[in-house]
């Protein structure tokens, strides 16, 4: 069989465009659970490989919150265990930050997640953008882009360790007897890092996947080196398909440092998507969010996009102002929209629209045909693995995705057709990681 | 209408019996997902108020723990969202502690899964019984019994404060204006005490109840001191109608120094409940869990119960040793049980026996009638406003108690026979706090 692509459907409220809300197909409401659970089941039934949800533990507080619709939003752990119970195959990835967590938290839920949807747990890690997360735990400012990626290198190595706390085979539930488990299929972890010191061992199981499937969102130096040594998947934006094919290339070129095939981790850029029955059709369709923009939110959007700036003072039909460099993390984002900015003579205001829908990542507004031409191409091309599928709104706009491209990807062979495993992993094609302190047959 | 009780399934894995698990009509498994959706819905059909999850942030580690079924379960935030989507009516209590979480976490989640199901949360709180989870969060030692509070007191408040962020209209969301919420809707929390800075606002808006119903299962000075102030339900753990009575007294006495009402607090003792057609049925039934107690697991339980004390080095048919007086929230049931061995010269395998059904709780075995005579007494005694119920198997002995039971309590007129309301607050009969941050047509 030919290599199948990877699919990701990101759940982001109303949808990916800033304006999706204001749009009249859509349901207002980013705390309406039957749109999520339409949303999902559209996906499942397009045989996708997991839903995405992104994450921030803080609301947004800047002056142009009041009309944007990502001030509220469902906590992605209680919403993708909602979602478990009423999906039956596709997967479930949550976002969750390490700089404002405890390992011992995340790794039971994502592990207790694991076991509630029979394997389909993904964990997205990130350490967080959003400076104003640190206020609500206890901090006076962000934890610097360096000492949180130590952290999170410090945390990923704690949860791995307590998501194999138990043998697979532990439980011999003999009632005959009464032992429940055997003694040695347990181990405490007893680390003492750094940054934490956590005993374990995890009170749940080991996991039907082993372990949830790791996901990493990072971009940076730091970034690419945490996940060439963990990461499964990565998520990624990437502005066009040479940029794409040299992020591929570092990042596959880095895993055999850490002794890993190129297949055990699978990149999968964003890629916001509006398709029509023809050309015309879609850029009509984008059109009808593109002039819902409200400017001032399109240049509230961008400032947080070039790395939390304000820049509700300078006049919306300037330029892009002058930005001090900012972290590591924006960084090659700043220089990319100064540079759009720079060659195409436009106004913040302009720029703000710009970025409204695809906030970053690739955008193709087509045709199916014209579509599955571009993810081919990327596919084919080491650019991508997969694609996490950004529309503008929800749920209608996946049901446009899962209409129309999916057909036609399934036709070139590309995407399966129906789900041929049960858990995430099989749908990702990545193996099950053993559990490296217990032999193969469970024991120690 | 006659006043009506209020009932809570408490859903422990395998059941509250400690050898439930070994019995050949229950499925051994603590981490199966359709066992727990299966009691879900019995209960529903049965009308009671919630589903009650009991929690600990620390797999028990005492030599004896292989030959239970307590190490590992599901987290029960994940666990309850995913029954939400599976139930409609029934109330969800999940159980957090305030020593080793972050209080916008908890308020968030606990908000997050009262809007996915449509107002249904509750969050017991508890400062946590277990040492152990202690080590999982980088400390030597639990934190002392005092400090508990105290740190509880402080993230209650900060709980509140982050549910009270958003004005309940505070979302206009008007597309034409392009106006998401109103500016004034929303306050930052801006609290700096002593455990807690935390900015705000949270990230969910003001949930369907306004705030999730806090339950609390204290029993201290110190833990009836805080019920008082905040708790709307008291989960607590009775050996009688007397001793229940003068809880019950004691807890409603103090609500008036605090302004409050005597309605605004439900007190539901846990019961204990084994049902048969004959008052032998009963007991042979509850016999098939009695005889299947390992002496030494029977023992390890009672150790936990009198305040985490290691009994294994004692002998089984020896009486129970003198113990050292332990922290405030054990003594009370250290007291207990240390009269009843001496009473009824019961030997240590004996009481540890005991106690494996019910675990301190009141215990109840014989017919329905038996049974609802005995609640309808605790309830129209001034001894209970309701009943935690606790089972000896799950899923099945939920099903005895719903079919025998309830109907007997629904023809004395004491319990609904089907649902009038849609939110945990409604079943229970208590109020919808309005936010005394914003007036009452939600602005500041
Ligand atoms: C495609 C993509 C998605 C991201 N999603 C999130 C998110 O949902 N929540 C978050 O806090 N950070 C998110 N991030 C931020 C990063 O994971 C990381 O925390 C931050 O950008 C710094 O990492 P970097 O400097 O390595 O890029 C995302 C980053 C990228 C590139
Ligand atoms: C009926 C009952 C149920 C409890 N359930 C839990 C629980 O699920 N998890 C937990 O950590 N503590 C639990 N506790 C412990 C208390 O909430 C509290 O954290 C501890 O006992 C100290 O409080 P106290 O001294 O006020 O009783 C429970 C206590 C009682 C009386």
């Amino acid at each position: 069989m030919r290599r199948q692509l990877s699919l990701g459907a990101f759940l982001m409220a109303t949808g990916h465009h800033v304006a999706a809300w204001r749009h009249p197909d859509v349901p207002a409401d980013p705390m309406d659970f039957s749109s999520y659970r339409r949303a999902a089941q559209i996906a499942e039934a397009a045989c996708f490989d997991a839903l995405f949800v992104a994450d921030s533990v803080a609301a947004p507080t800047d002056a142009l919150a009041s009309h944007s619709a990502r001030s509220t939003y469902f906590e992605p752990l209680t919403l993708l265990s909602a979602l478990s119970a009423v999906t039956e195959h596709i997967g479930l990835i949550a976002t969750a930050t390490t700089s404002y967590n405890e390992p011992y938290h995340v790794a039971r839920k994502f592990a207790s997640l694991d076991h509630l949807s029979g394997g389909r747990a993904g964990w997205n890690l990130v350490t967080s953008d959003a400076a104003a997360e640190a206020g609500n735990f206890g901090r006076q400012a962000h934890i610097p882009h360096a000492e949180r990626y130590a952290r999170a290198r410090e945390f990923q190595q704690v949860v791995q360790g307590l998501w194999d706390s138990w043998a697979d085979n532990a439980f011999v539930r003999d009632k005959a007897s009464g032992l429940f488990h055997r003694p040695d299929g347990v181990r405490a972890l007893n680390h003492a890092g750094e940054h934490f010191r956590v005993k374990g061992p995890l009170n749940v199981a080991r996991s039907p996947q082993g372990r949830p499937v790791l996901v990493q969102a990072g971009s940076s130096q730091a970034g690419r080196e945490l996940a060439a040594q963990t990461a499964e998947v990565v998520f990624t934006a990437q502005p066009s398909l040479v940029r794409a094919q040299a992020f591929y290339a570092d990042l596959k070129d880095r895993l055999a440092a850490y002794g890993r095939h190129e297949d055990s981790l699978k990149i999968m850029p964003g890629v916001f998507v509006v398709v029509g029955h023809s050309q015309a059709e879609a850029e009509e369709k984008f059109q009808q969010f593109q002039e819902r923009v409200d400017p001032r939110v399109g240049v509230g959007l961008l400032g947080r996009m070039l790395g939390n700036f304000d820049l509700s003072g300078y006049p919306l039909d300037g330029p892009l102002p002058e930005l001090p460099p900012t972290e590591d993390g924006q960084r090659s984002r700043q220089q990319l929209l100064t540079e759009l900015a720079g060659n195409e003579q436009l106004t913040l205001a302009q720029l703000g629209r710009r970025i409204a829908g695809g906030r970053g990542h690739y955008s193709l507004i087509g045709t199916a045909t014209h579509i599955a031409d571009e993810l081919q191409a990327w596919f084919e091309g080491r650019g991508a693995d997969g694609f996490n599928v950004l529309v503008p709104h929800l749920p209608l706009g996946l049901e446009d995705f899962a209409h129309q491209v999916v057909p036609e990807l399934q036709r070139r062979g590309l995407f399966r057709r129906q789900y041929q495993g049960r858990t995430l992993r099989q749908h990702l094609g990545l193996q099950r990681p053993t559990n490296p302190f217990f032999t193969e047959r469970g024991q120690p």
